[in-house]
């Protein structure tokens, strides 16, 4: 074998090592996870926390924010279903997470669709989360703070297409970035990785971009110095079950089920054999 | 065979090629359909119309209706799990919706269930709907404007006994009326089909009446100008992925697996030989 | 056989075919469940009632419980994605049923994560729910009244642990109690009754919880005399249901599907063969 790949398989197996420790930790820890998230993924970011080992809580009540948030392990923001009355609850628990030094994950689900919400993400963007996931399409928005580049939630944009507004969003905002597309990009602005795992088919099932940033919360809350290996290892791990579970799937519906099940089921064989992430 | 049957054989062929040619359209153009709906709905709904090939957006805060409606393809309200707040943004996206010239779809849910809900209905309907889909219970309340028709969300009248209701409901709201039951009722007013796919255990799914009025959404988003014709479509395509997801399902969970993975797996074979709408 | 062994056995043929009666029952009458619920859950729930044989209602909004609530068979409140604007319609619909002779049931989730969620759920006590069910630390939150015993909404108790504080709560609030756990107990402050169906990775399905205690609610609306054996009665059925989805499941998401058809294929063979209730 050739000494560069050899380097790479190496990198191969490294990052393969760190994503399974992490799921590992995951599972045994169960960290606790606050989500504020829309009402069309709330069962499906539960059920891919609880198969993942994570203990989820949908607790958005601005009320509750102070007893509750100090003692989650990471909080996961989602606007999916934006409305005014949610958004102080979302800016102070994001403000109570930092204060607590809990890592927090912000999903600026259709961040172009109107100027509301575009002004509603970047406000929380500014509330300094430790990783912001999106489509091409709202990454873009977030960089370019502008409306219009989003097709509603569905990306308009492949991933690569916004791997400058990716970088300079994260240099501005201090967050790693993490773009998902056929290749999932993750970036802190100077870095850029990419995680190859995945099949097409996770488009068709509603939730599947807001499940896996709330898989990045939890992985985050286990390893919270490495933010940008987390969610790659995260997006990776995902990734993976789609694949296994594909492999089982007749359609959307089947695909989605097999999925959470490979999410729980997964070992480190197949975790080892699989995991693709790349420098870029 | 006799004229007749040969009639209706080439209407079955002209209704079974108009539904696919629909559906085709719909897997090409992938319309993005704004669902302003029941918390119960969003997931299934979401997940419908994904498996069909449109792109759904669960988006209902008034602050976005003059950004964002103004761009979709058609608009879905439903008013499942209404509460006062939500129907200033349904009035709104309506009207948006009527004056960029974009079809809009009504699912009166449960609208005997209260004088309030009534009410909203009836406000509604008279915001000019392309299409309202209902249960027998619901389009009896709606035509009659009364409460007390309903038995909660499910209906205690077959759609049959609300043909002349649903008659008399689309000549005075100048909408498509369609009723859900063993055979599902479409009316203009005057021309009344019945379009007989689907089977009984979908009614022990919750949601997928609320799936099926989005589905409609999507269908006269790609045919405007015949909603008649593409709400028949919308409500046998939906029922034949049904028949097909009940040859494999073993009760409610796994139909409605298989019902989804259907809709997405669905081919012309499928709909020609399966197909069955006839004139009432 | 030991006469011992014998009681034992003629009670375990009473409890099963008590078990089995309720639910033909419930099948038969079909009853209205009003279900004021959590976000998370609210799919779940209502596939849970259907499958079983009710119809559920998701109505919550206060200005419908005047017209509504009078003609429901039962009622189920849930305090999961609690926020102050669900409160005055959980009391007033509590009260409503009261007033009409309706039974009502509690699901106190996460009640000790916050100030604001405890003080709801002893208001909502307070407003004498027939039944109460929760997980360990639930119960003990509500016996104790302070908060920080529950970890969000996954128990840090066994039901086990719970027992005193369970037969506390039912004294002073004269609800019978639930706990859920390997075991799940019911009581009502004298009585204690062990309920041993069910499997540990219904655990890792989101809202199975939510989605027993409106179970529960359906039973007592067909025997709301003896609100007791209908709790026991409808922990057991969903317990069986979940051994018997767990033959056939891969996974939490799976299992989540082979549970729900089982509730619907339930037969008086599985019901007698495998209930199994116990005097504690």
């Amino acid at each position: 074998m050739e000494p560069d790949n050899l380097n790479k398989e190496q990198d191969q197996n490294s990052w393969a090592v760190n994503a399974w420790t992490l799921l590992s930790k995951l599972r045994d820890q169960s960290p606790l996870i606050q989500c504020i998230t829309n009402f069309v993924s709330m069962d499906l970011m539960a059920n891919t926390l609880l198969s993942a080992g994570a203990s989820p809580a949908m607790i958005h009540s601005i009320e509750e924010i102070q007893d509750f948030t100090p003692h989650v392990h990471a909080l996961c923001i989602n606007v999916g279903t934006l409305s005014p009355a949610w958004l102080p609850a979302m800016r102070e628990a994001a403000q109570v997470a930092n204060k607590a030094g809990k890592p927090w994950v912000l999903d600026p689900v259709a961040a172009g669709a109107s100027s509301f919400r575009l002004k509603a993400c970047l406000e929380l963007v500014g509330l300094k989360p430790s990783v912001i996931r999106g489509n091409g399409s709202e990454i873009i928005a977030l960089s370019k703070a502008s409306i219009g580049a989003t097709k509603g939630v569905d990306s308009s944009h492949e991933s690569m297409d916004a791997m400058e507004a990716a970088k300079s969003l994260a240099q501005s905002s201090g967050a790693i970035v993490a773009v998902s597309g056929a290749v999932d990009i993750v970036t802190d602005g100077h870095r850029v990785v990419g995680a190859h795992n995945g099949v097409s088919m996770m488009q068709k099932i509603t939730a599947t971009g807001c499940a896996v940033t709330a898989l990045i919360a939890a992985f985050v809350a286990v390893d919270p110095l490495h933010a940008l290996e987390a969610t790659a290892s995260a997006l990776s791990i995902f990734g993976i079950a789609g694949e296994m579970g594909m492999a089982m799937a007749k359609g959307p519906a089947s695909l989605r089920m097999h999925l959470i099940d490979s999410v729980y089921n997964l070992d480190q064989a197949a975790v080892s054999s699989r995991l693709k992430v790349t420098s870029l």
